[in-house]
């Protein structure tokens, strides 16, 4: 006798929609960090965030269905904190910390909604933006990309058999275990999931995030998932982001106040977090130009994350900077999470290992790594690079440059004027796969 | 919110026995076959059957506990044919034949119980034997092997992890998946799943049943499995098996009734059943010495099994008896099912393929093949060669001497005396892995 839950099974052949999104904690946990500060020092400002897709040759508008995609974006913006998130939030503690959360902010979160968006199809994209305030438009990247993301991957399955689709996953959690089981050679190793964003869906990076948990124990430090960190007893990782750089920048009225711009959010930051938290995210404007002009306190923080740069050349700029201010770098942090995989993170490990305190965020190619699992391979399976970044602060242009040319965003007369600020650093343009 | 189905979980908690056989068409279906002659024909004849492990280097009785083994054994015995089983063994057809079971067959299995057994332990291996009426002993042959077979898998996962175990079965379905794809580039290939006896599991068996079913379509013929075939609709498949000509040649009382006993079996089998159920099984005594002494009627046979000479050289010397006896090779049947895999199945495929009729038994690389799939290799997940063999017959000691000298099973004495009667064949011992 085979035992069918009946009520499962019909409710799975009857719904009108499987949301992606069914939490306003599943989105990374340094856009909570973020949002307290901004909402804490920047409840006026406007900031537009839009989606990007730099991985033009696939037509993302051609895989997805305009109807379906409003309809997740749309059940996005029904979402609200629950009542055990909020109590969560309030009483968990992070970093060691208790009460991170300003109970005046936390107050305000209570009745906090996803804010209306912009779509449009053109040339096979999606245009998608988001315009008003940043306390709301910043909590769209997450759930937008990871809608994205996951319709695509939904569209791409959409013609496999019931067998293909048990070996396509079977496949990736092998190819997955592979994976985990080469880092699980590493002894001292320190890992996140960052992988949130460009997931190939919430249960695949939950199953990811659980199997790591398993496998590594605690060199698995959690995850930047809040909800998947607060479901799996994990902690929650992150600090913050680009955005912050590039709104404070965008905000500056003169070359002198842009070129401050970057430790002013660290000036900021530092008012609202500290410890771990402390983690300078140092290549919005180029890393060089921002160790160059770096005040001497920026050494007290804890580490730095460096994003675009090659790992290994990028780590060995910072530790030059912190022996320079007279910092012994065993006694720092670096995070490496700029499109990581094993190779990087193995190369990375051994070169560091013992001279730095090394972590690694592991994202698009922990949650997403569909490549070569599929019976017959499905092209649309492979993830893309899709961002969602600030375009404008203010009905001012935002600019990000960073370590690789093909980062960067803005317009070209901004991107030239940050340069000049700045100084254009020798920086090499790497090839952006995830 | 996620919805467990409670009862289920807590049946799962708290079963006393998840029982290895749960339905005596569980079995292969040339049991059912030759039971039917055997009780038309033998109905007095006792037959001991014994189980004997060829792989001495794995000590079952080391791994698998005595108790489960009983009270896997006791819970077979309690299992009867069921009433739907009764009305589809009674109203399906088979190789297209409607009613190829007798109704008063069928109403004597009614009643069937699998005999009492024998089980000692010594020097690590279990001891295993089946005393008594023919028709009662030779149906545990099949049960009993699945569930010596099954209980080892279980011993051997049951320190895995919970994602340990998740990618085991990942690894497995994707090993299995790649075997299928290689298959699948053969467009008139025509096999059957013959892997019951030494299945990892029941559940892992219906995996790969049902997945070869959705890849292969119409070139999967069906199972030997009566269960499965019953269940997924699919054809029951098998004609005879070596303990017929073992239990006749037992019987003969002088040697020239010996050398007569095989084709004794033909004769009786074929007033019995017709068509495809012709398929003769010709290596008991060495398929050189069936082939020289078989009477002119057996070439008017559908075809053969080689089932231990080496594919292409066993195929090609029935092929060449064949065209002695003036009969059109390509107007003929030959089944291979001997320890194959897709290497010996490409292999054999190419050489025979246009030249005579051609179908695959694959059995236990097809639902036993967990090597190289465990996060940590688990030797004890490994097949053994387990075989459960007839003894003796009315006192009187049983042999088979095969086409491969590995696989000869008797007393010395007797094994001579059979090699001076069947004349002994230019045999070579092939390694005997499954």
């Amino acid at each position: 006798m085979v035992a069918t839950d009946i009520a499962t099974r019909v409710w799975n052949h009857t719904f009108k929609l499987d949301p992606i999104v069914r939490s306003l904690l599943d989105t990374d946990f340094y856009k909570l960090l973020m949002l307290q500060m901004v909402w804490g020092l920047h409840r006026d400002t406007a900031v537009t965030f839009r989606m990007i897709n730099r991985t033009r040759t696939v037509r993302i508008a051609d895989q997805i269905d305009e109807g379906e995609l409003r309809a997740q974006l749309d059940h996005a913006r029904t979402v609200r904190f629950s009542k055990r998130e909020m109590i969560w939030l309030a009483g968990n503690s992070f970093y060691g910390s208790t009460q991170i959360f300003r109970p005046a902010f936390l107050q305000w979160l209570r009745d906090f909604e996803l804010p209306p968006y912009e779509l449009e199809k053109r040339d096979g994209q999606y245009e998608l933006m988001f315009r008003g305030s940043w306390t709301h438009t910043m909590m769209w990247e997450i759930p937008a990309l990871a809608i994205i993301n996951e319709l695509r991957s939904r569209a791409a399955m959409r013609n496999a058999g019931r067998f293909e689709l048990d070996v396509l996953y079977a496949r990736a959690k092998a190819k997955m275990w592979d994976k985990v089981a080469r880092l699980d050679a590493l002894p001292n190793l320190r890992i996140t999931d960052f992988g949130t964003r460009r997931r190939h869906s919430f249960l695949w990076q939950r199953w990811c995030v659980e199997a790591l948990k398993e496998k590594l124990g605690s060199r698995f430090l959690g995850s930047s998932n809040v909800l998947l960190a607060m479901e799996a007893d994990l902690e929650a990782i992150g600090t913050n982001a680009h955005e912050l750089p590039m709104v404070y920048a965008a905000l500056a009225r003169t070359d002198e106040a842009l070129r401050q711009a970057p430790y002013e959010v660290l000036r900021d930051w530092q008012g609202w977090y500290g410890g771990n938290l402390l983690v300078v995210l140092p290549d919005t404007f180029g890393t060089s130009s921002f160790l160059r002009h770096a005040p001497r306190w920026v050494a007290d923080w804890t580490g730095f994350r460096p994003d675009s740069a090659p790992p290994i050349e990028g780590g060995e700029a910072i530790m030059r900077w912190w022996r320079e201010q007279g910092v012994d770098p065993r006694e720092k942090l670096l995070v490496f999470s700029d499109g990581m995989d094993v190779d990087s993170i193995e190369e990375t490990y051994r070169h560091f290992e013992g001279r730095v305190r090394l972590s690694f965020g592991w994202g698009t190619n922990l949650t997403n790594d569909f490549r070569g699992v599929a019976p017959a391979e499905i092209p649309s399976l492979h993830p893309i690079s899709l961002v969602c970044k600030v375009t404008e602060v203010n009905g001012r242009p935002a600019v990000k440059l960073s370590d690789n040319p093909a980062k960067a965003t803005g317009t070209p007369i901004e991107i030239e004027r940050y340069r000049r600020v700045f100084g254009s650093a020798a920086d090499i343009s790497r090839e952006v796969l995830v």
